[in-house]
């Protein structure tokens, strides 16, 4: 028999037997979302209950020099919790307590393996609303987000979690507990030490509970399906639609033609107009209803003008999530063989040209199909490909990642870096960003013990 | 004659003649916004021209192990651009370029000289609207305000610099370049760069320019005058028109009954309502004319409930002004002797006992006079007292600072840290806070040479 490592049993120690997962039910851990059928390989998997267990734990691992790669919801899209076997694994899941809503500041502070759904819960039944919001949102974690800097379906309105974080509390790879709770909208004391942690997908630190700031429910909804002359003329109608709603435009999505024929075939969603126009998009404003018609008159004038070709208004609850049905089953794609997810950003006014180019670029693929589609309004574009063989994959790759060093993009707009983009990174980011990311991450955690070899 | 070192020589040569200013010029140049009468004593002071011109700049300055201490508008509280008689100033006052709005992203290329100002006018000539905005607009610049992370009258609605600012591009400590320049609002790349350089005041790097995300301009306001029976009750009041305007309350100040008499007394601002009731409050909303209705039904709705005693509707733009007037003057209070400024975050829910405890103490102190207001939305208090001698003022910093630690509140809202709040900096920030910032400070800046002694 094996002897176990030294480590585990001081684990166990600080965490409690339940609190150490091995063997088989570690196994049947999946790798990552990616790999649901590849078994998690780590060493351990460990579950704090708290900040301080949390920060003994990785004292402990510093001291045993075995690095740690923090472990949320695991449904994050680019390997950032994958693990090598002579890791350990730190999941937050036990970490999901939620205090009570603060009514008058508006906020709430929750452990970190909360789930997203459970804070939006939380809030709700307080009157108030979380607006972070994913499809995910049942398994992705308040740690996760933060981790990723989610972002998803509201962005355009409210931002990303970023904008989301009043404080949070982290443990630092030596163990120190860095807590900045403060529930402060305004605080100018130095560096705003919670940018550390956002979107650096556990490297600099593992955070273990947030003060998250809360907004006001929704009054209601005006939603329509609008068909464009082209991306630009949807700019235009986005810009006329914030001007008119003094920025309450909630989302704004934009579906090429190809996507929203392949959404619309018979047996999936209903096509509320004709397949043949150049772009579609769904926008939905943040209102109350006596404000419909303002919102009829709008696009009547943009109707006009040639900026909108055609439309359609959700009048039910009804219609409204038939609509929104067009954009969010791309699961359904998978049996038409569209299985590889993209997700890029492309400044607004360069968005047309990337896109013209890309699919003239993949058209010449032997093979290939391609879709696009996505959160415009903040420049992320989601493509959904054929997964073809590896030559016919990486042509796939040059055609939507290397335009964008060119066009000032991104890489990734919201699913991070972690493990599968990380040869992408130069795209992105300057040797010296690189280089900028590289002194931070060795000041915070000089003996890379924090989910090495992610991002950089 | 003096030897001239030779490390302005080689600046000169970098920027040329007449970007090198020494002598009785720079001596005209005030030390700081809060020393009107002190002359600037830094060794010389150097504007060079754009982002190359500035790394040239830094890199003689750390070859010759010369410290820098940038400057922008000269308009910060904190003494964050004073020098030390061995120190270069170096002043963005050449970098005012602005390139043309992008009118379907909506941004602006800024340079860090440029004026707040000088950026809303940009914005407002393309029809778009740049919501940043304070009293110095006129002199605080791009690059100042992107240091400091300024607030100001919007942040409510539109959160701080930091929320404004797309991309940016800095001079590191040894001449680095580092460029971010991407007009993007997704981008997880890995760490958020910009945010190590806003309100870091210069410490980590000297910025050259900006990409700012503009919005569209808003329809109008509605704005009035409210008196409540306290701030818990002005706090449920900004609750409930942020759900009925769906988060379009732009600004949303408290008054304290003695900052309202004070300012309201004859020969200032014509007062509204009457001068003895416990709390005041000006709120504005952003709507279309047509809405005020429902505005005035929310007020009556909250008088029917004791929320509010008592209202008053500004109903020119003329009477807006003069309402906003019993705000702004806060210059008026000089003539009462209440001279000194403070600047504090207190979360909402303890802002009332916090309030109450801190007027009782200063009660205590022979001599002492002192008014609160503030951004109270924003959880950020302005205190004004009178000065008093070395021992009165030493009472008043403890009864306004000292029971902010115990509160999670903060030493300084938005004003910054920079030289004067150096030593309150520990009320705000924990050891382990202020050990990561100087890891980050030293991994940065090694040498400590940009800004050394300003927030730590």
């Amino acid at each position: 028999m094996m002897q176990t490592p030294a480590i585990l049993d001081q684990l166990a120690a600080i965490v409690g037997p339940s609190g150490l997962v091995t063997g088989d039910e570690l196994r049947s851990r999946p790798a990552a979302w990616t790999r649901p059928s590849e078994p998690c390989a780590a060493l351990a998997l460990v579950r704090p209950r708290d900040t301080e267990e949390t920060a003994r734990v990785v004292k402990a691992c510093a001291e045993a020099g075995v690095s740690i790669v923090p472990r949320g919801g695991a449904t994050g899209l680019v390997d950032g919790i994958l693990c090598e076997n002579d890791q350990i694994t730190l999941s937050t899941e036990r970490m999901t307590g939620i205090a009570p809503v603060d009514p008058l500041s508006m906020t709430v502070v929750a452990g970190s393996g909360a789930t997203v759904e459970a804070v939006q819960n939380a809030a709700r039944a307080a009157g108030l609303f979380f607006p972070l919001d994913l499809g995910a949102r049942g398994s992705a974690t308040v740690g996760g987000t933060i981790s990723t800097n989610a972002g998803g379906l509201r962005v355009l309105r409210y931002g990303m979690m970023r904008e989301m974080v009043l404080g949070l509390e982290a443990v630092l790879a030596d163990g120190t507990i860095l807590s900045s709770m403060r529930p402060l909208i305004k605080n100018n004391t130095g560096l705003d030490l919670k940018q550390l942690f956002l979107g650096t997908e556990g490297t600099l630190g593992i955070v273990t509970q947030a003060v998250l700031r809360l907004r006001p429910e929704p009054a209601g909804y005006v939603t329509a399906l609008v068909a464009c002359p082209g991306v630009d003329d949807g700019a235009r109608l986005l810009r006329a639609a914030q001007s008119a709603f003094q920025g309450r435009v909630s989302s704004f999505e934009g579906l090429w033609p190809d996507f929203y024929r392949l959404m619309t075939k018979p047996g999936r969603a209903t096509p509320p107009l004709g397949p043949d126009y150049p772009f579609y998009a769904i926008i939905e404003v943040e209102c109350v209803p006596e404000e419909t018609d303002r919102f009829v008159d709008l696009l009547d004038r943009l109707m006009g003008e040639g900026t909108v070709l055609d439309a359609a208004l959700a009048s039910s609850e009804e219609q409204r999530q038939a609509m929104w049905r067009i954009r969010d089953r791309v699961e359904n794609m998978n049996a038409d063989g569209i299985e590889r997810a993209f997700d890029v950003s492309v400044p607004l006014d360069r968005m047309d040209g990337y896109v013209r180019d890309a699919l003239a670029r993949m058209a010449a693929i032997p093979g290939c199909r391609a879709v696009v589609y996505g959160h415009i309004g903040d420049n992320n574009l989601h493509w959904n490909t054929t997964d073809l063989d590896a030559a016919g994959n990486e042509a796939i790759d040059a055609a939507i990642y290397a335009p964008l060093a060119e066009l000032n993009g991104s890489v990734s707009a919201e699913h991070g870096i972690g493990l599968m983009k990380r040869s992408k990174l130069k795209l992105s980011r300057s040797p010296e960003e690189i280089a900028t990311m590289r002194l931070v991450k060795r000041a915070l955690d000089p003996d890379n013990r924090l989910n090495p070899g992610k991002v950089f």
